[in-house]
């Protein structure tokens, strides 16, 4: 039986920090601020969102969370984002995804103010994700290798199998691994056989969005698995990427949920206070 | 011994499609336009800005190629890319790299126009590169793939490994890869056992920059290799990344000189023709 990695006690820890960094901003008379924007219609984002909220009282975070009709027009979106931008007590600016068809997503993201952008979506996090340079990564592949350094792995010099090479997850998880100086295979829908790339791996990422994508006879004893995926059944049971047998077969396994999530929620307000330390420092030097 | 890729007929056959298209322009009164810039002091760069320049000539392309002192000023630079960038006649901007070090090569690239840089070397065509949005592609990645496939090799549900990982060639290479629906691993120089990543390949490429990154112990008689390193010997002569007896143990190898040097400039001109039909679609839709 693998070694279940829940990150409950390393999200604790991020949530630890940040309430001290909340406090001597306090002290410095700044109260940091989150506006959520969710378009009614996906359960799922509306529950993400209130979880937000609940974990920002908890914080002595201020947060606002802006609600449009699913019917919302694109314009009434990008000016209540053009406002955020250019509100100085506003510090983050999250959009819950996925959005109604009938908005363009890329136009939307686009108009975050890249400095706001607290979970990388802009294109100018997208490419500081690519390069290494100063900007706000993504949350979710923050949070994949936090969880493994906080059991005490390592990633450089190690063969990882990255499985799903999404611009959301798995892509700009592939850039962070290489500056972890990990040796990475991406697998995806067109990989002859991803058993293969597994047997050779160290440490695996999965990170497609479909149950059972890595099953237990693709996997050996000695491996160690993120799991990124949050899917739900038909039976409404949140589940991973990985089918639930897989963790008697291996090292260790993140769980689902109570894993890779509940860290990327910390990671969130941690880029919050990395996003007011860039607003601080100099907005023309790091987005010029 | 390897079948040798030599890349002789595939460049011809870029340059022939490009007298045409170069004729069809100038039937609707247009020239092709290139201005290079080559600051002095680095033979190499030199030396291809000459290639450059006969090309050219040989296609009916008009190519200028502007020369500084080494020890210009980056503003003086700065403000002839500015011209550059308005001048209508201009359809490509290619900077010789390296630059002298007390010039920031990262303001100077950002500087050039995205719908003119013709090497994917801006911040706009690097994100593009990694998205697969339109864009102009770095040349040298282009290269390795179209070289490849010129000699009747398919890259979707191939195991690749690429070896280095870096910003100019591996990096791109790595997403022109994913998109051929290639499963490629990246080595660099903190993997364990490049050979063990080689044993797994059906097509390796090797980016790295140094001679002999690559030798005979490490590959397998099924191995197809491109080298895209052209590195200068104590001697003078010109080696790629590969030891020379590598090729007596593979399936096929791309030689250094003749391989994909040699077809990166027939795609630094192709990307001049892309360039200047992005200029005509539309500079806004696609760079927005």
């Amino acid at each position: 039986m693998a070694i279940i990695m829940k990150s409950k006690e390393a999200a604790e820890q991020v949530y630890a920090t940040i309430r001290s960094q909340v406090e001597q901003l306090k002290q410095q008379g700044h109260r940091p601020h989150l506006a959520t924007l969710l378009v009614e219609g996906d359960p799922a984002s509306a529950y993400y969102a209130r979880t937000k909220q609940k974990i920002a009282e908890k914080l002595g975070i201020s947060f606002h969370l802006h609600t449009f009709d699913r019917h919302v027009r694109e314009a009434e979106l990008l000016h209540l984002i053009d406002s955020l931008n250019e509100a100085s007590h506003v510090h983050g600016i999250m959009l819950e995804l996925p959005l109604p068809r009938h908005l363009s997503a890329s136009v939307i993201k686009q108009s975050i103010a890249p400095y706001k952008d607290i979970d990388g979506i802009t294109p100018g996090n997208k490419l500081a994700t690519v390069t290494g340079e100063a900007g706000l990564y993504p949350a979710t592949p923050q949070a994949c290798i936090e969880l493994l350094k906080h059991y005490g792995h390592t990633l450089a010099g190690k063969n990882v199998t990255l499985v799903g090479i999404g611009q959301t997850v798995g892509l700009p998880l592939f850039h962070m691994l290489q500056r972890e100086n990990a040796t990475v295979t991406a697998c995806h829908a067109g990989t002859r056989d991803i058993a293969e790339h597994l047997s050779h791996a160290d440490i695996a990422f999965v990170a497609v969005g479909c149950p059972d994508v890595i099953t237990s006879d693709m996997v050996h004893p000695g491996l160690i698995l993120v799991d990124a995926g949050i899917n739900e059944t038909l039976e409404g049971k949140i589940v991973g990427d990985a089918a639930v047998d897989v963790g008697e077969k291996i090292h260790a396994i993140s769980p689902v949920p109570g894993g890779v999530g509940t860290l990327t929620t910390a990671i969130l307000y941690k880029n919050l206070l990395k996003a007011i330390e860039l607003q601080q420092y100099s907005r023309e030097v790091v987005y010029s």
